[in-house]
């Protein structure tokens, strides 16, 4: 059940199926040279609408922007403060609960750590607001990264790199344009530096080179296999 | 210009064509048993698309929610706060105006008054911290009031009504279900009321029996035409 | 019960006359080359003043600021952030209903849209923190300009035209100072402009020259009239 | 020049005379069975007006609410956060500032500590914003106090007590209901009390029985000397 | 029971011996030439681990930094705002609260009237907050120059005059340099100063030449007996 | 140079050797049954103290409190929010930039994910309101883990495990009450749960009974070399 294209009557039925709701959390973020600034959300939206397929969960509109640190000044990124974030998940949370739900999942197609943090708090401090609300924050990164591992061929993959590249490569593949380049950038750690592109020219974080539909097509598949029993699970016990 | 489909590079060339965006937004928000929740945010992306294929302006990524004040009891809306909403603009013109951006239009398919206010009270703040920025913040609702005037047979037609739902029969009319009531609600003028639905049981304001996709299309037009000249007088004068 | 004369003892007798409190939101802001800075003020604390002569009503004292956008940058006027408005109005009922108050009227003297939308927000917000609270938000300006209809002559008359030098000549004809301009200002619609006073020379929105000290009673007293119904309509019903 | 009373014009002549204005901040408190709650604005007011007779100076409508701490619980006292009273405080002298102010005088009728912990705070936050601005924040009841001690017999007569009492009897005498009973509170040291008219059931601190009219005008006239000298030093010299 | 040092289960254990906890707020803030920047922190320290060895009491890790207004331009002090001291001392007094304290005292070894105004106003937040919790706010200073009066010469001494210095020459001797320098500052009366060294080039207010370690035994003492009796008072009463 | 030592001259005369400042960021949070609360806070207390011996660096008195998600159930753990500990970082640099400081090593001896997040923010946030700022945000954890990879037996070891033990023994072996046990801990991953003790009794996350002192002192000795050489690095190049 896709929020957007419910009517009011079929919005207040669809509660009687189920009381659980994904909301997207996408980014617009430089995805270097071949992909497109909303690969984030796109990858969030599009899991999402593949678990509403195959059971049935409340699929809430994506949130576009998100609070991108590292790439904030490379063209096409635009980000948002950390408090904004929060704010609008404490917001969102707080009004689909109103609105009946009571097993919220939080994916985020984008996995900065700042970013990944206001969403975590703001699902606590929302878990300590309402008794009988259960949450779920994910990052579909670290999903795909994790049950893709034999799929995935480039150790250190993330940003841009054969990961997302395939995925969208599969998804969305008039959006890719070329294959991208290799690249590790090499921030001095523990520093934070004013010119991040200086540090990260290309703004890939891994191998797109390495990236192709037909892999994309398998992460998307243990990804959402693995967040389908994430929300059975959350539907079924007490945490 | 679709910035969520562009890479860095493109975004980048963008910007040597011009400095002009429209970010739309919209609200996730019932609009009757007729009405998908998303026509808010349906209109303001449908009238920011066809804006891009007549002259170079970038279209940024859509707010799904916005303030909802009358409806929040209804099922479906999902709202939030003014000060979230307002914490959004003014972190997406600043992100924008980073990018280079010099002039920004607002463009609001939902049309409460205190959803508004939050935009506009953006606006004049971004105004003086940047003096090199021009912007502009409207209402896609009151341009389509204004300029469908000719077209339009309901009067005081508003919320999901005669408008609204000849602009959805046009632009998405497989998620149109039914043609909905006329309704006309009466709330008790100055007092805030805690249970919104008595008052305003079937969600419309206005005539949607009235409507038709041909309307929708005449609207649509007018509409367009009124903001592409706002737009262009907006990059060519000072204000 | 005007709150300012009372001692503690008188309001806490007032207490069992009555639960209901009016507070006078004004504004510092010009009003033309004619009527005083405080102008909307005036007229909230008069009508105030003048209900609580005809039933038991406590009256607040008086929020002299108000959120000016338009008029910003024309000499004296002293404008808030919406923030602080809202903050404002969530503190005075919040502490209005510790000392008892169950029926608050936000009158306000100012019509400002932005400056509605924060009283509005504010009201909203205390509904849902108080169950037993029953709020009403008004704009003295559209009680006149509605109730009076049949008086006034100018058609969008408005802001320190024929309505408000009528009735400031009626209740305070010391402080006009002539007569006056008429002036319809032509703000660029939709664009927010850095230079108000470019557009809106003036500081006048009608034709204060129709005005009359005769014209401001009779606008008083239809003003009054419906606002003490709408008064009695919030103690007696259920909203 | 009372602000409140000038037109736009007015007020822009009166800039040629003078860039200094005083704002009195006031309070709705109680102040025993025998003074008007507004007793703490009468005083600023009153003090402001009369400066204004004596010496080119703006007086800013006053803030009628304030930070009210002890007396939260007495009837008719209205408190506000200080985070609203500080927000406040930075509004307008920012927006005073704008309008061509340069020397700023925060006059607070009402003697809090919280309170005028709050002013203060926000003039050092207005110093470091306006390089150009000078200010002072005052007690009156502190001027009162120190000038006024020749005048007062009662040692530690604080709140409603026989300075305020004498102010009043002074200045508004019509507003006295009897004379109040003397009253010096023991608040337990250092410990907050949650049921503060417990430790102090009549709202008097001092002994408002040694009030005189023939006082009240003695020490109107020193507070009013002291701070006209103040006003002098602070446009005269660099602070 | 110093928390700092406590594991897990002696802190679980603790509390079947008191719910009381004490908060020692310091600053870094000067104190002259002769004293460490630490030493308001090191004074309410003192006092707190010695508290701790006559009853059951948990001394909680001391907050270092305070609001320090007339010192903040002088060398070594390091100054937060008073929103962050209040939000630190909710957060504090508010997780303490869920650890099971019942009695919170802070007491702070800084006496700055905003930096008390702040935890005054955090603490009557809190006392409205959990209807449970009793609370007390002292400041070292204020006990030791009312406890100490027989034992203090110089009149007025205050900051690192001869009380505070005899404290330290008491209890950490080998941090106090030399002896300082008399010193009484006079700021203009209600004027806020920008260059606060101008107006205290030495950073005492006092006679620290009068201090001696024998007179710091004797201050110390009286008033940990003042704050010993205040526990006390504390625990066994309800306020 | 330890700031709370130093007197305001030597502070002074400190900025002549250095304009390096590192602030130690710690908690007060349970670490087993045999760590002391304040762990982490000696971990960083402890690093700087040694940094200060071997170069030029000024040594900022310790945060003991920081956010504690996973342990926030557990005895002992006081927490505060994210909005707290970013507001007290922006003050801290804010106010150690203004006295003179230019290199900025924020040191967290508590390795929690919003608990960084919350530093990294505020890091960002002053490097861009300050051009000649250079900031460094480090956690002592993973400094500790990465350097200290030959010397360390477990895989996985974090909280209160093989290297935080080892650390306290060596630095503190007094606070260390028996060797506490090993435990991995396992929470529902991307679920938020209510009950964190459940999924983790004994607030251990890796094998202390590895630990000794030796370990600690070879840990402590990389972690020390690695810090310095960042410190150096700082102070040099320009990021």
């Amino acid at each position: 059940m896709i929020i957007e294209e419910l009517t009011m009557d079929e919005f207040e039925a669809g509660l009687e199926r189920t009381r659980t709701v994904l909301i997207p959390f996408g980014a617009t973020e430089e995805h270097g040279t071949h992909l497109p600034l909303a690969t984030d959300t796109l990858q969030a939206v599009e899991i999402g609408r593949r678990l509403a397929e195959r059971r049935p969960v409340f699929i809430a509109p994506p949130i576009h922007y998100g609070v991108c640190r590292s790439s904030s000044d490379h063209p096409g990124t635009i980000t948002i403060r950390t408090e904004t974030l929060k704010a609008l998940a404490l917001d969102l949370v707080e009004s689909l609960y109103r609105q009946g739900m009571r097993n919220v999942i939080m994916l985020s197609g984008h996995a900065g750590g700042t970013h990944n943090a206001a969403l975590l708090d703001a699902g606590e401090e929302m878990l300590r607001r309402h008794p009988e609300l259960k949450l779920a924050v994910l990052t579909e990164y670290v999903l795909a990264a994790g049950e893709g591992k034999g799929i995935i061929e480039t150790e250190g993959d993330s940003h841009a790199g054969e990961i997302e590249t395939s995925r969208i490569l599969h998804s969305h593949p008039h959006l890719v344009k070329g294959r991208g380049e290799r690249e590790f950038p090499s921030f001095p750690a523990g520093i934070l530096v004013r010119d991040k592109r200086r540090y990260w020219p290309g703004g890939v974080w891994g191998d797109p080179t390495k990236a192709s539909a037909e892999k994309g097509a398998r992460i998307e598949e243990v990804v959402l296999a693995a967040l389908e029993k994430l929300v059975a699970r959350l539907e079924k016990e007490e945490f």
